[in-house]
């Protein structure tokens, strides 16, 4: 870009699913990512749900060749599962874990154990340019009539917004790839494209080839299960390539491209998400752009307010969770302090003869002591969740003050 | 700063030590801050370890004259402590709670339930004029000789550094106050400023006033414990304001002050730490400077493998402690096992009779879940120590390849 003030930039982006011991066939379709990444050649690519480290050790090697520069971000018990490969120097990495990311105790849902995060790299491509190429993911949503998920994956996708506005300038091109977990038109999605100026690779586009309505969770895809797919025959679109250009360059996406189901040429997908493939123009600019909001600001404070409104439904739901916590803990604590003075008053004398069960009596005991920490746990945990949807609920409100009174 | 192409910033920086029920006199010292901030006007107000929103509040409402924007920077259980008053507008606020900080066992240290941050406001002054506040505290040093937590502070002074270092562009000016609880000559504040570029207002100032040395723990505040400092007759500086200009502006540090062990005219301090108040000098020059780091880059280096060196030492202490609770939860499930081996058999009419009092036998059981809740507890937790740990090694290392490789 020193000499030439043009650049197509080609990126792969890639939900993998690649979880030990759970994910259909997932050593195949490792190696199978991999064979195709060292064929294509990409600029840059952009992984999710990686969660071995030994799978991406394994494609280090592989890619080594062609990707000479990668990094893989570690986060919360199992690992954030993002990775980066890229063929430009990778200068340095930060990487963000969202303060909120579901529940400890919901075991089956597991998003806790992922330390969900957005890793962002920096890349140097020649001269003074540099861009940012984030791989990110949120909060699943297990079930859309009645998401339970969706206060924390606002403020996630409002934390993922704001990490993007303050980090931005440090590049020129920012790059955001990932699973969003989102629908188009959901208000996590507009509120982070609204809020960061981030523009959708799809809707941009000049050429698009591959899944109708660029969905990425497919029916024909083998390993999507059918029956969360019911209501949307075509299939949903959950992962983006999202892009701007924050200094004097301007980036147009001129092809976008998704799997349909199979990996190309192959009987198998590469995952149960279908992969996301942009070809970015770069051009350099004669004068610095401004950074600018993607959409209109009176609507951007809609947008906002109608978050807003989401997490403060979160939040009193939390309350209310944090007072039934803290109750329980309460009537264990009681529980507890009433058979202290029943037993000292037997070992007193008091009552002619012991009244209760030995046995029963301590294992009732050791059952209020277990009431009591799990309800002190649970307790701290919901203050923690309180405190972080209160300090969201006013970060918009300072926001949407900022969009009314913009100097 | 439109106009005028010069602008006198005055900063106010302290560790308020405003824990309630454990803080000596709190709310006098609260109202006491209040009244002085009020006097004196400052511009920005940089406070720490103000734990309760009660106490925030009381200021907000005090100092809404003068300081007419504020923000209150929420993590954690009990909160960040971190607040901000502002003459200025904050356009927006970031948070960044630092992925590793003690350990919850250590209830008698409390660090880790504080969720400590470094919180980064974004103000704006006129025309295109913005600077970044933030405030920060580290994870506290409880005994110099043999200090466990060296690990865990330096993990977080990296954060710290390379949030700043991506972060910084959004704005003219950063500024960075807070408790750092590292010494001026400790591996982590080298390393925090060689590789932000931040200068230190205390050893940049042209005139200094205050504490010898620019101390802010020191043995003449009624509230210091005076056994930790026998080994600094004078005090020790750990409370700092740090700066830097990004793009076309200078910044020069006319003069320092501290606190010397009482507030002026009183007779009790405001805190157990000292004030620093900050005056700088902000001037736009004609044209952009590049951004510097601040020591020579062969020191750099030699600065980031000392980390690395520590963080490793971190790394293996906390890969034993994963290796012995993953050992103890394996053990106690082994207990349990044969336990209910035992009472099947019993109850299988294998033994003639049941051999073991059912009291001690069902205790042995419970004790024995509890163990292993709790070593899974502490086993998952080591885990993400572990992971974090291993994470910023690796950041160090890339960073030291890019300061060999420098483009």
């Amino acid at each position: 870009m020193e000499g030439d003030p043009t650049l197509r930039l080609r990126v792969f982006d890639l939900n993998c699913w690649a979880i030990r011991y759970l994910s259909k066939r997932r050593q195949e379709r490792v190696r199978l990512i991999g064979d195709t990444l060292r064929q294509e050649g990409f600029d840059l690519v952009l992984l999710q749900e990686v969660w071995s480290e030994q799978d991406y050790s394994d494609l280090k090697v592989k890619l080594g060749g062609c990707y000479p520069f990668s990094h893989y971000f570690r986060s919360g018990v199992i690992g954030s599962g993002l990775c980066v490969f890229s063929r430009f120097p990778i200068l340095d990495t930060l990487l963000y874990q969202y303060s909120l990311n579901g529940y400890p105790y919901m075991l089956q849902h597991g998003d806790w154990f992922c330390g969900k995060s957005v890793g962002l790299g920096r890349c140097w491509h020649g001269g003074h340019n540099h861009f940012a190429p984030g791989s990110c993911q949120l909060h699943a949503e297990y079930c859309r009539e009645k998401d339970a998920y969706l206060p924390h994956r606002l403020v996630q996708a409002w934390e993922l917004a704001q990490f993007i506005r303050h980090t931005s300038k440090a590049a020129d091109v920012v790059l955001l790839g990932g699973d969003l977990n989102m629908h188009p038109e959901d208000v996590g999605i507009r509120l982070l494209r609204g809020w960061t100026g981030l523009r959708d690779a799809f809707t941009e586009a000049t050429r698009f080839e591959g899944c109708e309505d660029g969905c990425t969770l497919v029916p024909n895809n083998c390993f999507t299960v059918k029956t969360e797919l019911l209501p949307f025959p075509l299939g949903i679109r959950i992962d983006y390539v999202l892009y701007k250009a924050v200094s004097s360059f301007t980036v147009k996406c001129e092809e976008l491209k998704t799997t349909t189901g199979t990996a190309p040429g192959m009987d198998i997908p590469f995952s149960d998400h279908e992969a996301v493939m942009a070809t970015l123009h770069i051009r350099r600019q004669g004068q610095a752009v401004g950074a600018s909001l993607g959409t209109a600001e009176p609507t951007l404070a809609d947008v906002v307010t109608e978050a807003r409104t989401e997490v403060g439904v979160g939040l009193r739901a939390a309350q209310r969770q944090r007072y039934s916590t803290g109750r329980m803990a309460v009537l264990a604590l009681l529980l507890l302090l009433l058979q202290a003075a029943a037993a000292l008053g037997a070992l007193a004398g008091l009552a002619a003869e012991q009244p209760f069960p030995k046995l029963s009596f301590s294992l009732l005991a050791f059952l209020a002591i277990g009431v009591l920490l799990l309800a002190t746990g649970l307790h701290l945990f919901h203050t923690m969740e309180v405190k972080m949807l209160q300090g969201t609920e006013e970060q918009m409100r300072m926001a949407l003050r900022a969009l009314q009174e913009r100097p």
